[in-house]
């Protein structure tokens, strides 16, 4: 807070206020906002039927009623604040009804703040991390002997990945993008009822939490005996993903990491099919600073974990893409994914 | 828009742009925002990764790389206007950034403009909510029979009500809130590793999303026979939920609903343990305009759906609540929700 001159930080949904405080607000129209002035003691402002919620002990809590304006309680506890930091997701509506009352007020986002205090896992955190990863790697192994692909749509596949990711201990199963054939070349693309077919390529996306850690693993499978051009982009994206992982070290800059793949897919001609960064951080957030994208020039330091996921994304045809979480070690990559990542062949 | 006097809304995550669109943003650190004007055709500007998506038709797409700044699209759509609404869900750190280019705007919340279009379900929303709500009664009637109470934590037993939801039809499981004994008496629990005994009461209320729109039920069951006590809360919270629905028709306001719950829980001497409104909206969101709450004045219109929730949490021992999703008919109340409301016994 002193480097950045904030008064005060103001937190709600995300991950920042759990970080500090171990309590996770609720997303919804009822503000929860925790103050975190230079001096004195935090003060949460949460709705009364949710303060029963909170164990957290470090913080003074200023519950309001259904019939109250939270906006009243946030406003005194920034009482002189001039400058304050506000929690990224926080709700646009929540921002502005504190800025019509306190129209003086210079703005930032909290994450200048806070993003260097989350960014360098502790050794436990990275053992979190290490233990959600090896959930979806066991999911991920299973994968050719108990999933079958050809004649069943995407959601269906995407509902068996989010079950194994929960029976391989994840406590929830946040998302999973199936994209077969086509819909694979859509890097974000929503599984729907596109029924997988002998000769596709299928790109399987999944994750969740585990104690309040997140995966993030993607491999891309055959249906049946893959064609020798998809053999060769998938080579191809492998190796963008060995030339990244094997840059990690502390120095290292994230637009380095994101070079290092970068220039694999392009020496081998598929340069611009690769449409998006190579990779985010991640830790209690699926995804959070630093990420791995030209013009980060931020360098990489022990403890920071984030993925390494290139991809080639053929549109109308087919799209590959190989995702691993890594820590940065103290001289080189720690790999938390080592699920196999060659072109497994499934049914 | 006139009524409110904008120049623009814009919106990002959230209900609003999937009604006007059908395209549905992710909720993430790269920002997708629609921006409709009061002239020319509205402009989607788009993560290049997510365009593939997006199957609107009406809107013109402004797709932003990995290492362009989104923001500078936004403001060229904004460009000349002066007033804008924002979307409410919208992260700060967008709206931070609109702000930061453009700091002459005056900003208003989008659901100033949007709720009047969305309060109001038509007939065929009206059944997709009937048929949601319809998918969660088959499985609250499940309940007893298939669900065992006793020995298990709460946790589990949330998990059985998602898979139930989506078995019964639901596109996905949303939540489900599982209080047992005195984790009842908090409304918004988190289902914990607290193992559910004989002679507790478990407040389960769940929901998630078929075909787009909304459901969302609670019961109370009583592991083993309920107490005397435990018997006539649970009857308070029966009488009160059976004023409410019976008070909906059209001109009557939200607050009447809300005191006509409410009366009857401070006529039985739990008036201070009523500790929440008596209900929300509900449509593409499970919490939306128009809320059942003191001081709200709206008058109730045909097609208006919310829920009818009372509750009495006794600090400490237990809580009791009983939701049904409601709509406000021609002449009275719709009830979308009939599953068996009496405080039924389970092992």
């Amino acid at each position: 807070m002193a480097t950045e001159a904030v008064d005060a930080v103001l937190l709600s949904i995300g991950a920042d206020l759990p970080y500090l405080t171990g309590y996770e607000a609720m997303d919804s129209e009822r503000p929860t906002v925790l103050i975190v002035a230079t001096t004195g003691t935090p003060v949460l402002v949460i709705p009364l039927l949710e303060a029963p919620r909170v164990e957290a002990t470090n913080v003074e809590l200023a519950s309001w009623q259904e019939t109250e304006d939270p906006i009243v309680l946030v406003a005194r506890a920034l009482d002189g604040a001039r400058r304050v930091a506000i929690g990224d997701q926080t709700r646009s509506s929540t921002l502005l009804s504190i800025q019509e009352v306190l129209p003086d007020v210079t703005w930032l986002s909290a994450s200048e703040v806070t993003s260097p205090l989350r960014v360098r896992k502790d050794p436990g955190e990275v053992e979190m991390l290490r233990s959600a990863a090896a959930g979806v790697d066991r999911a991920l192994e299973r994968i050719p002997t108990e999933v079958r692909f050809s004649g069943r749509t995407e959601m269906e596949i995407a509902r068996d990945l989010q079950t194994m990711t929960v029976e391989e201990g994840h406590d929830v199963a946040m998302f999973a993008i199936v994209g077969g054939g086509p819909n694979g070349a859509s890097p974000h693309h929503e599984p729907g009822k596109r029924v997988i077919e002998p000769g596709d390529l299928v790109v399987c996306d999944f994750g969740g939490r585990r104690n309040y850690y997140s995966s993030d693993v993607t491999r891309t499978f055959a249906v049946g005996e893959p064609s020798p051009e998809q053999e060769g982009v998938h080579r191809v994206v492998l190796e963008a993903s060995k030339a990244a992982r094997g840059a990690v070290k502390p120095g290292v800059t994230c637009q380095d990491i994101d070079r290092s793949a970068r220039r694999v897919v392009e020496e081998a001609g598929f340069g611009d099919l690769f449409i998006h960064r190579t990779g985010h951080g991640i830790g209690l957030e699926v995804h959070e600073h630093p990420y791995m994208v030209e013009g980060n020039e931020t360098p990489l330091e022990e403890g920071m974990t984030f993925s390494i996921e290139p991809g080639i994304y053929l549109p109308g045809r087919f799209g590959v893409r190989i995702e691993d979480i890594v820590a940065c070690g103290a001289t080189g990559v720690d790999e938390l994914n080592r699920a196999d990542r060659s072109l497994r062949v499934v049914e």
